[in-house]
């Protein structure tokens, strides 16, 4: 093996990003068996990771801390469980996660923020979890947007990302609901709902981004135990609902389980 | 097989019970390789688990919320990522678990409110982590408690806990300091703590209990990044510790893993 370590990262990076059609065309709105992504998703030392999407994301963190790696500025959802799990099992490469999730937000309000909340922050790595509030508030009649705009905002957001930030890795997670629970009227949800989850994943493929299948993921932990024991709302998850999607995201990205080290007898030569 | 899965299940709760004699004699003080029990310990359907101590386990949960499995409730400590684990991956025991840790607290004041605190909450499983307080309380004067106080009222709370709950499955956690954390100078610590350290291990063995050797855990942690990064200050995790101590109490009691289920054809019968 003549390979250097930065051609052996290089590589990883790049199965990393084209593995996504594996997923994407397994995963979620078919329901068929799921699938990891069979490289993880490269991360370098230093590697900034940024959590972004509405209260779902959000989960209670304290926005005035703006610092890496905190718990009280992460949250308690899923963002926290996938920091904990990342930062302990990868601690010698010094990663740096963010969380910039903001409760109620839908699509259009992520791009508001963006320049401020995801540009500046230099991510090597942005996770997004948007849209159930691009649907939900369209309820009451107080938000008139529509299945068109969510998508036609969605693919302006992800251009304008992939433009200031050529070189970041994209993993979009479905928007879901669970449909036993509190805030989920089934006839108003569905099926209108799941062409918003659809779209999501078409936009990963555009994108080559990984695809977090939450639904999926949920409609098989339903039945190991009752929707309203993962996320009493249908919306909001509790403590096994957080874990629950933490442990998706990191299948999805590879990233879950650490490989075996190569061994690099070249290394850096 | 001719066993029921009542028999199953009480044969799977005495190997546990009595699996403590290999990861105590192996564990903590002597530095060996770790090693997990090789049966996780018996979970039985409704299970309460029940943390406590100081404010490590503490770590900032609300103590006006009493719920259990409620992220509020349970703080961002080690107990919220071993929770979490827990109520996702044994989704359908339909665990109850709760923190009941205080900021502050050394071995006597645990004894003080382990009435209410513990005993009436009937708890399956305890799991303790206290110790590091006995200690550093000594260090400005301010509390004149000594080793063998720690050790007779250790012992002493342990004895009335198996009195009032024989059936319940004991935990104890190593307490431990990171040499380079903020608040250790190690000329106060060392060797002195060691034997406070120590003397936990030796209860574990007395009673029967799990242990979980965290002392072990962070040194082998601290060779992949430094002591800072996992503590801060030497004693309260940030959230690469937390994660870390939540995966040595999971491996310590076999439960980060979850067993093939066996087959059981006469179930019930």
């Amino acid at each position: 093996m003549k390979n250097s370590r930065r051609d052996f990262l290089k590589a990883a990076a790049v199965t990393g990003a084209g593995a996504i059609l594996i997923p994407a065309a397994t995963y979620g709105v078919t329901k068929k068996k799921s699938r990891a992504v069979k490289h993880p998703i490269g991360l370098k030392d230093n590697a900034i990771i940024l959590f972004q999407g509405d209260s779902i994301t959000d989960a209670g963190r304290d926005r005035k801390n703006s610092e890496p790696n905190n718990t009280n500025a992460i949250g308690q959802g899923y963002a926290l469980f996938t920091a904990g799990h990342l930062l302990e099992k990868y601690a010698e490469k010094q990663l740096n996660i963010y969380n910039r999730g903001v409760s109620g937000n839908k699509v259009f309000q992520l791009r508001e923020r963006w320049d401020e909340d995801c540009i500046a922050l230099k991510p090597d790595v942005i996770s997004i979890l948007v849209g159930v509030n691009d649907y939900w508030h369209t309820l009451d009649g107080g938000y008139k947007g529509t299945l068109e705009k969510f998508v036609t905002d969605y693919r302006e957001l992800l251009s304008y990302t992939t433009q200031k930030l050529p070189n970041v890795q994209l993993i979009i997670c479905e928007p879901y609901t669970l449909r036993g629970g509190g805030a989920i009227k089934p006839e108003q949800w569905y099926p209108m709902f799941d062409e918003y989850r659809k779209a999501t994943l078409q936009l990963a493929e555009e994108f080559k981004a990984i695809y977090v299948p939450i639904q999926t993921i949920y409609d098989k932990a339903i039945k190991r135990a009752p929707d309203r024991y993962w996320a009493p709302d249908g919306i909001h998850p509790g403590l096994p609902g957080a874990k629950l999607m933490a442990n998706g995201w990191l299948k999805a990205t590879g990233l879950y389980k650490k490989g075996k080290k190569k061994k690099e007898k070249d290394s850096d030569s």
